[in-house]
This record gives structure tokens, C-alpha cells and sequence, in this order.
């Protein structure tokens, strides 16, 4: 049982969704439209023992992380969160003082993206050796009256590749690093729509690792992605199947024409391949050039799957 | 830990939300403002072992509760559904027919009720011990351009309290009942909206128990409320206390001026009570009157806590 087939299972309901869903699931949030207003929303979980452990990271951190990641696809889209809903299930035995340092957590995280909690649920399992579970709902707008958010499917040959910040090691394995620390990239990626304008083709926010993130952009914009081996910015020496491969980096990978600027505010901007056609359905839609060789990077990265 | 102490302490920050929150946490949905757009807001979770018993119920029954537990709070707004985010964390070994029978019976119900998923995130657990989680956010707007949801904050000395249905027994020693197959009041809620107009001053839906619940209208709307236990109409002979106490009725429970019918197409309503001036804060809110005795029901319900 793997993540994506059963993701595309729930795509093949999209055709029934009626028109007012302008952006159906399969990006990195939606768009409704209610009246004249496009709302934006996405959901994401955290489950301890998955995303976080619970027994090494402070609780100020794992709720942090809960909001931070759901923030991550509103910068996928460029978009502006407006509101947030949390839902949690708890062990019994998690404790008052730790369920109120989880959601004070939650609700100062969401409070200073601008993306306040307006509702919420808790639940309880059956017993104390079952996860701690927490959902996220974000809701979000348009950065601008007359902007479109940017999807996954708008890459074309010809435009470049970038990404920001550096990839990998995001995951310690003492469950720390980046992961728990990191900036949703939200003034980076509307400051980079409002640079390039209708320049700006594709984005995805990296959560599964360059390789996988980078192929949905392929697959939804039907192009070929090549990336440049040497060109993928790595973190602290790690060779670039890492950085590829590692996931929850939140960092923005985008398909561009236009001039891109090296810097976003302080965020490094890094060009690291290019778009062809897609040629023959039979190769890869993603290639990594090492040199005189091509890998298939369109595996590399973090399957959740049983 | 109860579940109310933790959601009070999450109200405590409801001053900080701002302007554009019109309904804060605390009602059976939240409203916020997008533009000139109110979208309203819920989440609610289903916890297996907990909410329903997966070895007794067919998934079918299982998704199709996910999605009308969260659109029985719709209904207490008198809203109607616009789009669903659903999320669930499956355990590895839970296999791909059955997501799949799951999110399609989520998908069926949810299209059915229209209030089509347009989200969702799927997670797993690190084993098999672990139980499945779901959890749905709806998002809807209000019946009419110019009307208002009905909140739990209206209620005045003076009215009459009603329920639609039955109530007690919904949650069978084996898992099944009620629960599963219930029908969300949302066309009974909006027909009453409109047939009462201004006079319909304040709902929630029972899903805690009718004691619970109601002792949510009187505390948030500052008034007494008096149920007269004979009144209560209970499903197949069980008594008053049960009725009022098991929880899981998915009915809806108003406070109103004027003329209630007793039917709202198929479904009856029951008048059970009246409302009083709250007096000394030590006397409880809801008082439930039996004969010459005199009970207080704001216990009587199904508490989630450890």
C-alpha cells in the first residue's frame, strides 16, 4: 500500500466535484469558490512516531511543526493563510499540562503566520499506547486581487528549475534538526510572484524529498524535469542522493522563465536544472545528469507506505 | 483531563483572533470573513475503537460517519456545506481495498450531502497496534444572503426548547444503531431557519448527550434552562436518564420565540422545555424536572476524558 496509489484512487472522483472547485485535490492545496471569493484549503497530519518523537522533542516544537508544515503548502501556491483548524486525538494519559503546551504551541505558531485557529477538535483513543495524531486545516486567499495561485502544472520546456535554501539531513536521527525549525517559505514565494509575475509556471513545497516532489511537477505539467547533479545545494557536505532523497526539507521548488533573482529577502535561490517535452512515456520524467551519466530520480524521496 | 477543560483553555485565546473571526471557537462551527465572503468552519474527528468499532462495521458505515458527525454541526448552524478536507492516519497493514472502500464511502456521502472533498492527506501509523483516525473539516456557508448561522448564544427567558427525533440509544452494545445510519438535520435546520426567521434564537446537535448539550446553549446564552423529563421523547422505551445521557443522537436541540411546528417534513419536533433568567451562578443551568423533583442535567451526557 503506497501513499500515491491511493491518492490517485481519490483523484479519479475529481471529474464529480462540480465547478465550483477550481483547483481539485492533487495540488498542493485546493481552491473553492464561495460567492465571488476563491478560498484556498489544504490538510495535513503529524502522527508521533511518523513525523515527530514525541519522547526527544519538546512539545513547543511538535506543535509548531503541526502548523509549519500545513503553512508550507500555502507557500506552495503563494498564497496568504487567513485561518487554521486544529484537530487532535490524544493518548488518556497525555496530561492536561501537555495537551494545553500542544495547543498553546499550535495556536502562537498559527497566530504569527497570520493564519489564526478558528475551530478545532479533541479526541481520546482507547489507551495510552496508541499516538498522539494531530490534523491541520489552513485556509488561505490569493496574495493579490488579480492572482491565480501557482500549481503544479503550469511547468513548460524551456523554463529553468530552481529551489531554495539547502536539502537533506533535514530529519536527524536523534529526531531534531531543521524539521522542527524551519520557515515556511511564505514571504519568499509571494515576493517571488510578485518578481516574475506570469513567469512564475509551477511550485511545489518539498515534504517528500526533491526527487519525488520535483516528478509531481513533471507528471502534472506532462514535461520531462532534468536536474543537474552538481547543482542541488546540499546541507553540510551530504552528496546530492541525499539531499534528493532525505524529504521534509519545506523548501519551494519551482519551474520559471524570466529572470530569477539568486536571493529572496535572506533565502538563497538556487537554479538546478531545466524543463524538456516529455518525450516517450516509457522514460523517466525525471532525470538526474551526474556528469556523462542519467539516473531516474523520480523515486528518490520519502514513500509513506506501509 | 476532560475534554472541556482543554477546550476552555483554547477559548482563552479567542481575544487575540482579530476582526475578520466572526464566530470563535466554541459553537458548532466557526465563521470567519474572506473579503465579503463568511465561510463557517468546523473539524471533527473519528478515533476507531472509540467512535466506532472497525471489526463490527462495515467501512462503508465507517466513512459515511466520518463525514455526517461533522455535518450534523453544519446543520446546528442552520449553513448548508459548500466542500470537505478529509484526513485519516491508517495503520500499515490496513491494505488498499479497504482505504480505498473507506475514502469512497467518504467521497459517496460527502458528494451526496453536497459537500464535495476537495482535500486530504493521507498518513500511517509506525505498526498495525495503532488504530485508525480520521478527521474531516467542512467548510459552509449561511442558507440566505441576509440571514446569520444560529449560534448556542441566543437563547432568551422566555422560549421554548425543542428537539428533533428520538434520543438515547444510539450506540449499540455491538457498535451498531443510530449512529451509523443517521440522517444530519441540515434540511430540517433550514427549513426551521426560514420558518421562524429572528425567532429561532438559538441550536447546537446532540452528539454528547442532551444534557451536555443543552447546558452548552444555557452557558454560553447565560439563562436557565428547565427540561421536563416526561417530555423527553426517548427511543424505544428507555428512560429519561438514558435519552438524556448516551449521546451520539445527531439531533438537533433550539431555543425559540413563536410557533414551532411539531413536524419539519418527516422528522418531528418535541417541545421539552422552556428557558429562565439565569439566577445565582451557584444554581445549575439545567434543571430537569421530574414530577415534583428537581435534577441537574448539565452532567448528563457522554464526557470524553480519560
Amino acid at each position: 500500500m503506497r501513499e500515491f496509489d491511493l491518492l490517485r484512487h481519490i483523484y479519479e472522483h475529481n471529474d464529480a466535484l462540480g465547478a465550483i472547485v477550481e483547483i481539485p485535490p492533487g495540488d498542493d492545496m485546493a481552491m473553492v469558490r464561495f460567492g465571488n471569493q476563491p478560498i484556498l484549503a489544504a490538510v495535513d497530519q503529524l502522527v508521533a512516531g511518523r513525523h515527530v518523537e514525541l519522547d526527544r522533542v519538546p512539545l513547543a516544537l511538535v506543535g509548531r511543526k503541526a502548523i509549519t508544515r500545513c503553512l508550507s503548502d500555502v507557500a506552495a501556491m503563494a498564497a496568504r493563510p487567513i485561518a487554521s483548524l486544529a484537530a487532535a486525538t490524544l493518548p488518556p494519559g497525555f496530561g492536561e499540562a501537555n495537551a494545553n503546551a500542544l495547543f498553546d504551541a499550535m495556536h502562537e505558531t498559527a497566530q504569527r503566520y497570520g493564519s489564526p485557529i478558528i475551530g478545532g477538535d479533541i479526541a481520546f483513543h482507547a489507551d495510552d499506547s496508541h499516538p498522539l495524531v494531530c490534523s491541520v486545516t489552513v485556509l488561505a486567499v490569493t496574495s493579490g486581487s488579480n492572482r491565480s495561485p501557482i500549481t503544479r502544472s503550469g511547468a513548460k520546456p524551456g523554463d529553468r528549475l530552481y529551489v531554495t535554501g539547502v536539502l537533506g539531513g533535514s530529519y536527524q536521527p536523534d529526531g531534531g534538526g531543521h524539521h522542527l525549525t524551519f520557515e515556511p517559505r511564505m514571504d519568499e514565494a509571494i515576493l517571488l510572484s510578485e518578481l516574475l509575475g506570469e513567469q512564475l509556471h509551477a511550485m511545489i513545497d518539498l515534504s517528500d524529498g526533491l526527487g519525488r516532489d520535483a516528478a509531481h511537477i513533471a507528471e502534472r505539467s506532462r514535461v520531462r524535469i532534468v536536474i543537474d547533479a552538481a547543482r542541488v545545494p546540499c546541507r553540510d557536505g551530504l552528496d546530492w542522493r541525499r539531499a534528493m532523497s532525505d524529504g521534509e526539507d519545506y523548501e519551494l521548488c519551482f519551474a520559471a522563465g524570466g529572470t530569477v533573482p539568486n536571493m529572496l529577502g535572506s533565502t538563497p535561490v538556487t537554479e538546478i536544472g531545466w524543463i524538456e517535452p516529455r518525450g516517450d512515456e516509457s522514460e523517466s520524467m525525471l532525470i538526474v545528469k551526474e556528469g556523462d551519466r542519467a539516473h531516474d530520480g523520480a523515486d528518490m524521496g520519502w514513500e509513506h507506505h506501509s
